[in-house]
Parts: C-alpha cells; sequence; structure tokens
C-alpha cells in the first residue's frame, strides 16, 4: 500500500548547495570583519522542457519549492500528476516531467498580479477566484499554550537567519509539534515549500485542518491566501497584518495571529479560534 | 523654458486614499485593543487602454510609482513618451497614455522572473543585460558623517510603519539631505516611487551620481540592480544584503552598505566610495 503510493509518488534530486556565504566588511569602526551572508540563486522551472518562470532562491529544498510552487499556483492538481523533478544547481534548472502535460498552461500563466513585496512574485491569474470554493474546518482550535509552545520552537530553531540574516522562515506545525521549517530569501518561496512539502505525506497527513502556519514575515493577501488554499486555518506570524491580509483572513474565517514573540501577540480575526488562557501571558518563559 | 519642459511632463492625476485603517484585536491578555494595519490595494496598470499589470500597493503615491514602474522595467525609456498617468481608486485602476506606444510591449513582457520576496516581484526580461551597459560615477563619495546624518534623517522621519508597522520605506538623499522619502506594502513599489520621482525633477536634477538610495528592506539583487540603473553609487539599507546583491554591487562598483542604524553599518561592497571617519562611531547620537 505505502510502496504503491510511493511508488506513484514523483521522483525527487536532492540538489544541494551552500546557503550561505562568507564576505569580508568593514565596520563603522572601520575595521574588517568576516560575516555570513545568504546565497540567492536563479531557478528555472521547466515544465515537459517548456520555460514556465525563474525563482531566485536561498536553495536549501529545491525540489520542494518548485513541486509547491506548481501547487500553490494551481498549475498542477495532483501530486501524482508529477513524474520527476530534477534540480541541477550547475545549470540553476528545475526540470520537472508531468505524466500527462498541463491543459492550457499558456492560457493559465497569462495573467500577471505582482503582489506586495515578500508574497509571491507573480500570482497567476485566477486564485482569487478559487477562496470563493475554499471552506476551512470551522472546528479548529489553538489554546494559547500550544501557541506559546510553538513560539518557543521556533526560537530554538537553529536558523540560517540566526547566522546569515536577510532570509525569511516558515513553519508547520501540529498544535505545537513543528513538522516542517524551512527558510528562503522569498518567503513565498519557504510557504511553497511547505506545501510541496505536505503534497508527499501520506494522504491522511495532507490536510491543512489540524495545523498551523508559522511565518517570520508579513501576514500578506497572498499569504492568508496560500494557507487557505493549503486548508491551514490558523497563521502566525511574528511580523504584522495588510489590509487585504486582514479581509481575506475575515472573510475566510482564518484566524490571523501576528505581533508573535515570546509571550506577546494579537488576534487579528477569527478569535473564536483561539482559546485563550491569558494567565499564561504573565508566566515566564522555558529558560533556552 | 521650466514651462516648456513643465508642459511635456506627464499629465497626473492625484489620486488619494487612506494608507492605514483600524482594526480591533485580541491580545495576549484577552483584552481588546485598537490598532492601526496599512492599506493593501491592487493597483492595474493599463497602457494605451491595454492591460500590463497589477500591482499591490499601499496606495501613497500611486501615479509616481506607475511611472517608474514602466521606467524600471524599462517600458518606457523617456519620461516625455507619457502623456497622462490617470489613477482612480473607485476602481483600482491606472491608465497610461503614451505619445507614441510602447514598440512590441507583447515581446518585452513576455518573459517572467520572479525575483526575491521583497523585491519587485515580476521583472521583466532582459534588465540583466542592460547592467553591462550601466557605468556609475567612478568619483561618487559618500562620508561617515553624511551617512549618520542620513540615518538620523530617516530615524525622525514620520512614518506609516510607526503608527501602523508592515511597510517598507524607502528614500532619496542628496549626501545627507532627503529628497524624497515613500513607504509601500512592497518595498519594489516604494524604489520605483522614487524613479517616478526623479524622472518628474529638472534634467540637471534627475541624474543619480550625486545621489543615496536608502531602503529598510534587504538589499537583494533586485534592489541593486534597479539602483544601478537609476545611476546611484550609494545603497543603504537597514537589513543585510543576499550573495546576488552582493555579488551585483560588487561587479557594479556600487557601494552597498547594510545593517545600518544609529551608528552601526557594515559596508559590504566598494569600501573606496566611503569616506570613513571612525571617530564619529563613538560620538553620542543627536537628541531626538
Amino acid at each position: 500500500m505505502s510502496t504503491a503510493r510511493a511508488a506513484s509518488l514523483p521522483a525527487l534530486t536532492q540538489a544541494r548547495a551552500p546557503l550561505t556565504r562568507e564576505v569580508t566588511v568593514v565596520n563603522e569602526h572601520g575595521a574588517s570583519e568576516v560575516i555570513s551572508i545568504p546565497a540567492e540563486r536563479p531557478l528555472t522551472i521547466y515544465v515537459d522542457r517548456r520555460e514556465l518562470v525563474t525563482l531566485m532562491t536561498l536553495g536549501a529544498m529545491p525540489e520542494l519549492l518548485v513541486l509547491g510552487y506548481l501547487r500553490n499556483q494551481r498549475l498542477i492538481r495532483d501530486v501524482h500528476e508529477v513524474e520527476s523533478i530534477m534540480v541541477d544547481w550547475e545549470v540553476n534548472a528545475a526540470s520537472v516531467v508531468t505524466r500527462h502535460g498541463i491543459a492550457d498552461i499558456e492560457a493559465r500563466t497569462a495573467q500577471r498580479v505582482v503582489t506586495t513585496g515578500c508574497g509571491q512574485g507573480s500570482v497567476f491569474g485566477g486564485l482569487m477566484e478559487e477562496l470563493d470554493q475554499v471552506r476551512l474546518d470551522p472546528d479548529a482550535r489553538l489554546t494559547q499554550a500550544q501557541l506559546y509552545g510553538l513560539l518557543n520552537a521556533i526560537r530554538l530553531q537553529e536558523t540560517t537567519y540566526k547566522s546569515a540574516g536577510s532570509v525569511h522562515g516558515c513553519a508547520l506545525f501540529r498544535d505545537e509539534t513543528m513538522l516542517m521549517f524551512v527558510e528562503d530569501v522569498g518567503r513565498h518561496n519557504a510557504i511553497d515549500t511547505l506545501a510541496g512539502w505536505m503534497w508527499l505525506q501520506p494522504p491522511a497527513q495532507q490536510g491543512g485542518a489540524d495545523k498551523v502556519f508559522y511565518t517570520t514575515g508579513r501576514l500578506t493577501s497572498e499569504m492568508i491566501m496560500k494557507s487557505a488554499q493549503m486548508g491551514v486555518p490558523v497563521v502566525v506570524s511574528r511580523s504584522g497584518i495588510t489590509q487585504m491580509g486582514y479581509e481575506l483572513a475575515r472573510g475566510l474565517g482564518l484566524c490571523a495571529i501576528g505581533r508573535a514573540v515570546n509571550r506577546h501577540f494579537v488576534c487579528y480575526t477569527a478569535p473564536e479560534r483561539l482559546v485563550l488562557q491569558p494567565e499564561l501571558a504573565a508566566s515566564r518563559l522555558a529558560a533556552t
């Protein structure tokens, strides 16, 4: 059974490349120092030998990024439609082979929407319409204790950000358990990578209803959109929210929590999903 | 003379809309509070009645944003080619009328490159090639005192960020004098807005050689690219730099300064453009 399923999952390369490089800088004291900066690479996606798009990425998990990108762009509806994703950093290319091709890909990638900075650079047309069909599990809840557990897990996570800065982190949680963490120079890439990862899980675990999406970046319209498309009813951000993000989340009944650091947060929308335990706000942080 | 020039500059609407809205949130103590969040609106650009792209923007200076977008995408080579830009927030549309149309606009907007989050969402093809022709003034310099003056001006600037967060700020300086400041939900919009503003200045003041570009956002490849295209040889960021941003800046001899807050900074590239005055690093900040 699991073999049968595994057999029909895409074949993926495991292309890896350094995520940081050291550079020598001059500081305000006129002294030289060596610091790390994050990598940033172009990755051109070819679908059935047709060039689709070039993403700028840190390059941590390029195969999952490509899979999630195709998923979140609604170009691929079923992971089993993808036969293989081969990434080659020698030529900065990802070659995707589908089992039956992508119907009218020309038309579906024609309309261009440039979303807010930090948001997916180019959302092909029609995503907004699809949101009408999104139904988030009305019973999904997160307790304040679970939220604090989640934020503590993020705080303890070893990251490229800590060593080199200038990257966004995204994570997927079940309650306070971190299932997956990824960083990228573009946070739209980070969430796409999570979407790709979700598609590779056993069917019973692919749903978003029992999951929480965390991002270090702002909750723009597009981050809310993608979370909703992934069926994830709760999003948590270290940063704030934009007006369209707010209105979308409210319309979807998606619980958007921002400014979430240590014991602090604000719940922007769907507060009924957040089980408040205000007494915890005063308690001390777990020692690291 | 100025009348003649003015006569040939584009006619621009002055469309304005609220930049923030208040929302009621629930905090970690279970208490409700009212906070401001930044606006985020779609703005669909029509060039000679042909739909080009939809930008998500704060909406502070939409006419300058559209002009700068067309400039930085190299779709318009001369500001005088633009007859008018009419923005109507009732329909979230910017109608651009050119004097002679845009040659082969179809072909020139066909190639899509999704740049790093926070970078311009969709840079149409060919920009990289053009960088080979960029020549930055080899004599441009910035003193550490001017850098500190610049950072102090930024610190004192009244901003939507201070009231609502979740926006990027960009500014254009001559030495330590702030010429223009703009914020947007996407910092690619903010720098495009600066590019649009520059094009409306008297010819003698349009050049970038004597200017410094400041951004609160990261120095990605694309921010370096746009600065170079605008002829601005020094960029300063509150944040860090990515590897492609670093390599581009080094190749261009563009001075990239990051982590610039108060008295601190690191100079990543072209340090010969930065006149170090380390003795200033120790001196106290001007009182606000």
